[in-house]
């Protein structure tokens, strides 16, 4: 293998472990959306701020090395971070019905 | 470049980058050391431990790109969390000789 086919194939595969990550906290976010009518848990704002920076470590991590492109890292976490937003204004939204 | 070396290269600047973050952690903890007598800052703590999620993050996800053995980043962290322990014993024996 050539160097520059082993640099893709690094490149691809740290691409590929945190769309794994990111996958994750997708996931983490879908499933208090749905759960927004039936109850709330408090702790799950904590884990998926953990869990963001967590991803946010990886990525910045993975730039660092060489094996992965600054905006398409971004590109990531941005994707996520509006997803988040939205979670959390449908949170406030549910609230205030509530309240 | 043979793809050998690249990998090499890669592997190298992956543990240079960890163990900068590693150094930062410690000098953290020095710092927080080297202060325990005048005033102890309740955040500190936090922040450590914000910190050592971070880089294990950083660490898992070397390992699982193929660029370090698990081995060395156990042992990187191990390090770390015995001199993190000897902070703590530390402010706990200040705590206990001040109350």
């Amino acid at each position: 293998m050539s160097s520059s086919d082993l640099l893709l194939e690094l490149s691809h595969k740290a691409m590929q472990l945190l769309q794994e990550d990111a996958n994750k906290i997708e996931t983490l976010i879908q499933v208090q959306m749905e759960n927004l009518a039936t109850r709330k848990c408090p702790l799950y704002e904590e884990v998926l701020d953990t869990q963001m920076y967590g991803l946010s470590r990886e990525i910045d991590f993975a730039v660092r090395a060489g094996l992965l492109e600054e905006a398409d890292g971004k590109q990531l976490l941005a994707k996520l971070e509006r997803n988040l937003a939205q979670l959390y204004e449908a949170l406030a939204i549910n609230q205030n019905a509530s309240s």
